[in-house]
């Protein structure tokens, strides 16, 4: 009879932190298999040798921690499940083909409840043209736990790796960034307003982008598809799951390079804007950016003779370049910060 | 904000049965991608349209329903968690390529329980030359929840269905059965003698096959070597996760068949005879190999030509043969026991 708790020794696994930690617990596991061409440390592992390889990655949602039942829509928890793994394949270049998706849940929940999670999970396999091909149904003591593998197909010559950022590329990012947060801080506020007074009517109205933002997020696909009708293949891509900053620095550890991004050219919607400014003058809507995360927007670098094709593309903003140097941004007043990884820890 | 527990026209969980539940969350997905082979339904989805297909399957154990952390070494767990889902692959007649494991755990683990997992799921993976190739890692609130997803490969010459057995197909089984849930029954009497008395030692001496085949099954990925020395190719093929009776009566189903098994046929290792006669003597060690489940071995069948390559097969039982009427026992005094699928709903 073991006791897990009170072991001699114990490191918490806060003081390591997630990536520290998948780190940790996965050196050592060197991939054997002739049909694995990539293993852990990128957005998706990649399978087989031909023109065509395979994507597969894996996404877990976690009740109370990654979503609070009490402000989450159930067809969205599972259009949401869904996205996000399909998001992953989106990171690598990649076109998603099927699912896979796990539920554990506890008697709490009823069959309809089930249907509804299932009826958003159909909702964005028939929108990104994905097959539901299997799964696991398990009952927990308590909660809920959705974990759902996406496989993907891309081309051999247009797949994004993280480590393939080249001195002076352009970094570029689809959409805006931070609003999928400030949506979560508008639902945390409501939800603590309805927890003092039940009868409080939650407040929402002009919050709408930033609420279907965190609530109902869309794997950038058109994205992918945009870069292959211009004939762009990013040089490194990642989607933006921890926050702007994380992710930077994800690319340029793999890739061995700096950069700088500039401030001003963060795209930050209005709505972030407002959230922050309501929430409180030191919430800063970059810092919302910055760290986050659950934009499911892609971040990529390109080569510089790539601007052209890219300049007038309403969806992609180009925010920086790839240095020598350290992973920094640099202000309005041309002042440099030291990009940190924060990461996204919500409700912990 | 939604409260889901006090819903009109609620439908219990429990009033479906985990079968019935898939059956309906499921309904509605068609596959339209054209390298969606098979879908839902089966042990694992198949994906592809050459000569090698690719399995992909997916499994979950959660703490307090599929394993109790009282009992269960953290090391064993990791190596249960992958052998689970590669059974999966060889139900399939394949073989485990990659896996993709995913981590859902509170903070009262440790850096160093996640390695001693970690390191169970190492020794399974190097034992069937399988790579790990990623995952994620999330926090939960209380409890772990550990998915694994499985991914092989099979000649489309070889690959077993559940829905392929024929009329007269020798139905046979690896191993012996009900030895698993045998180990179960030990571990939860002397978790109560445990909690009645924490000084009390443990009295597990003298069960330690009927405790490994718990704590640690292997997938019988021999059986599916051994099939192909012999050259044979089962008609139709599950594996044993949720009882004899549950598997015979997906294949008969999927199969639109009936079979006979012979009760003096099913494989029982002594000690699982030895602990059912202990625990009660209304516990028949048959209940346990037809109810227990989680043993893990192959289930399958075989057309009758090829009874003389199998017959001396030490580690095959021929059970009985698939037949156009109801799914049955026949029992020493040749009386027939209509099989019901009682499945495993441990701790619950």
């Amino acid at each position: 009879m073991e006791n897990i708790e009170y072991q001699e020794g114990r490191t918490e696994l806060a003081a390591l932190g997630k990536f520290a930690l998948i780190d940790r617990l996965t050196s050592g596991f060197t991939p054997k298999q002739k049909s694995t061409a990539k293993g852990v440390g990128d957005d998706c592992a990649v399978l087989g040798s031909g023109k065509t390889k395979t994507l597969v990655t894996t996404s877990t949602l976690v009740e109370g921690v990654t979503f609070d039942m009490m402000y989450t829509p159930l067809r969205h928890l599972g259009y949401k499940a869904v996205a996000v793994s399909l998001s992953n394949i989106a990171a690598m270049n990649g076109t998603p083909r099927q699912v896979l998706v796990s539920l554990a849940v506890s008697n709490r929940y009823s069959v309809e409840a089930l249907e509804e999670i299932y009826a958003g999970i159909r909702l964005c396999c028939d929108r990104y043209d994905v097959d539901l091909i299997g799964g696991d149904t398990t009952s927990t003591r308590a909660g809920m736990v959705i974990n759902v593998t996406a496989i993907g197909e891309v081309e051999s010559s247009r797949i994004c790796y993280r480590s393939g950022a080249g001195l002076h590329d352009l970094i570029c990012v689809s959409g805006d960034l931070g609003s999928a947060y400030s949506g979560l801080l508008i639902l945390e506020r409501e939800r603590l307003t309805y927890q003092a007074n039940p009868n409080a009517q939650p407040d929402l109205a002009g919050y709408d982008y930033v609420l279907e933002r965190f609530l109902k997020p869309e794997p950038r696909l058109d994205i992918v598809q945009l870069l292959r009708e211009k004939e762009v293949i990013p040089t490194a891509m990642i989607d933006v799951s921890d926050g702007l900053a994380s992710e930077l620095l994800h690319i340029c550890k793999q890739s061995h390079c700096g950069c700088d991004v500039y401030e001003e050219r963060i795209p930050i919607d209005y709505q972030t804007t407002r959230v922050c400014s309501e929430m409180s003058k030191n919430l800063l809507p970059v810092s919302n950016a910055l760290n986050g995360g659950k934009d499911y927007e892609l971040l990529f670098t390109v080569k510089t003779d790539d601007y052209e094709k890219l300049k007038d593309c309403e969806a992609i903003h180009i925010i920086g370049h790839i240095t020598d140097g350290a992973p920094v941004m640099v202000t309005p007043q041309n002042t440099t910060i030291e990009l940190r990884g924060q990461g996204w820890t919500p409700q912990q």
